[in-house]
């Protein structure tokens, strides 16, 4: 029989959230019943409650950067214990049958994964996220965060953390290699301390230099306001790659002119309307243009324990239940150093 | 003293050619003089010498597709000796100290890469290209072509095939790779040639199948048409590299959709216009969109050998000087299979 759950939700597109339960699953064999402690609050939950990306499920109940302790596990579950303390990003289940999910990169799953809400599960029931206080998954798609991360400031991880380690590792981020990321956001901060933690040369390219101090703090070497027109004349052919983290309209162009031979400009930063290159700034260096998606299962495992490694959580402005409406149209606004996290206790009425 | 040589030249931006004379310089100590047996048509040619891309440098003698036999050597060549079949392509000359040209990709050289025409000297004369007899360059700029490939059949080579057989290697087309090829002219035809020689399954992308048996012939498996609107549903997510050898304007986001996870399409083709991508077809899948130019002179060398050992040469229609005038607009009008090449016997008066 299914468990009834406090939650935040939002009853329509872009109403404010209320207070309420959802139900959760019982606990299938292989299932881990995890008390939330703190769920980010992500630029994407944001789209969703809106439904600016196409039709979406209401209620929704958002949050995909989630952080707790398991509270249960089904008989048969081997990765995880009562007591182990876990995290969930974007989707709780795949196919598990595909090249790519064979491949570990079930974020690309031929089938579809099942995103961690506003989504469907295989069985047709709709998805509910982290903005509540439990939350019932299957184990393979559980997370370990190390004991030396805290849980507030690991839960941005699960998103924004896997969303700017994928790209950094797959194009070889790293000694010797010149880094850009564009913007200093949720996505940005997070990017800027895994690249310089992986041995690369880092340069922040922000609007403006509002930001130039933490920049620095986080590991950047270097700071460019992109509303000034020299720095794309200063640094002409500087990057080995360029880390697109904003969703607003950029001059592609411009960006791609930054790149030395062999560059890449990879957006994990998500325009919505079509975007114009000219094909000679691609040719001109060999020069790629690409996207990169959050990440597989593996691999953010891979970097929760690199981020512990290296010390790194993200930036987080911790808030209560009834801060949430307000919080969306701060990030709107980039009103925010770097992430809100929701602390889960403030949920129950 | 400079020679006069006799040459074909376009007197202005679109006039007809007409027979002339150009100099070229006195042998150097380094310098290799060829006596040119043919000089292949290449589309940029077509753009450079009507003035599309630009300012242009007149009289042009345009011609990079260069073939011929060594006639003499400065007396500290040592790379080649009268009596050698060689070749000239895209560039006679570059910096040789930048760290592209250190790297072997001299057609990214910092300063600039002196182009075979159109283009000039690091002195300051302009570069004259293949529609002549003779021409000198240094002999670090000039290509050996292996016995068993006919000058005629390698003079495209120098560009068409350097053109497709450097992204090809670069983006991996080998076994187990399915290669599609945009568009079956001057450059696609040698690309099926090329990426079936190196192993990969090769489809080609024409707008018709009007030239379906010529492509099974040169070793794709698949032929299928654009304009077909079923192709883009029926080959979503094929292909590992999409090689578009296409000048106009294509759906990006379409040929996108044709991509595996971890795909690229590589334009080698140059539509003028600015072109419209989504950046979601991008992200979805981990897709790149990159451009490729030429090649260096070492990876020349490199294509040229691998060519004659797979038997590779053009597909060529052999013309006269009188024809160039004509060929011109029948390669606007893509009515050449697969490459015009000028007998340059004919350039004389």
């Amino acid at each position: 029989m299914p468990t009834s759950v406090p939650a935040l939700l939002a009853p329509s597109a872009g109403a404010p959230f209320e207070r309420g339960t959802i139900e959760r699953r019982d606990l299938g064999s292989h299932d881990v019943l995890i008390d939330i402690a703190y769920a980010g609050i992500c630029h994407s939950d944001i789209h969703q409650a809106r439904q600016e990306w196409g039709q979406a499920i209401f209620p929704m109940v958002p949050g995909h950067e989630i952080a707790g302790v398991v509270a249960a596990v089904g008989e048969k579950v081997t990765a995880h214990a009562v007591g182990d303390r876990v995290g969930i990003g974007c989707f709780v289940d795949s196919c598990r049958e595909c090249e790519n999910c064979l491949a570990g990169e079930e974020q690309f799953c031929t089938s579809g994964m099942v995103a961690t809400y506003n989504g469907r599960q295989y069985s047709g029931e709709a998805t509910y996220g982290g903005y509540s206080t439990q939350i019932v998954a299957d184990e393979n798609y559980v997370l370990r965060i190390p004991e030396n991360l805290a849980l507030d400031v690991a839960a941005p991880l699960l998103c924004a953390g896997i969303t700017t380690y994928s790209p950094l590792k797959h194009w070889g981020a790293g000694p010797g290699q010149k880094v850009a990321v564009v913007g200093m956001g949720g996505l940005g901060h997070v990017a800027v301390k895994i690249a310089r933690a992986m041995g690369a040369e880092v340069t922040v390219l922000s609007q403006s230099l509002s930001k130039q101090e933490d920049g620095l703090r986080f590991g950047a070497e270097h700071y460019y306001a992109t509303k000034n027109e020299a720095t794309f004349h200063q640094l002409r052919g500087s990057f080995d790659l360029i880390l697109n983290t904003v969703s607003a309209d950029l001059d592609v162009d411009a960006l791609l002119g930054l790149l030395r031979v062999n560059g890449s400009l990879v957006y994990v930063g998500l325009p919505e309307d079509a975007q114009a290159f000219s094909v000679f700034s691609l040719v001109r260096g060999r020069r790629s243009l690409a996207g990169s998606n959050i990440g597989g299962i593996c691999e953010t495992q891979e970097m929760l324990d690199f981020c512990a490694q290296h010390g790194i959580g993200a930036e987080i402005e911790l808030i209560g239940a009834d801060d949430v409406t307000e919080a969306y149209d701060r990030v709107v606004a980039s009103d925010v150093r770097y992430r809100f996290v929701i602390d889960t206790a403030t949920i129950p009425a």
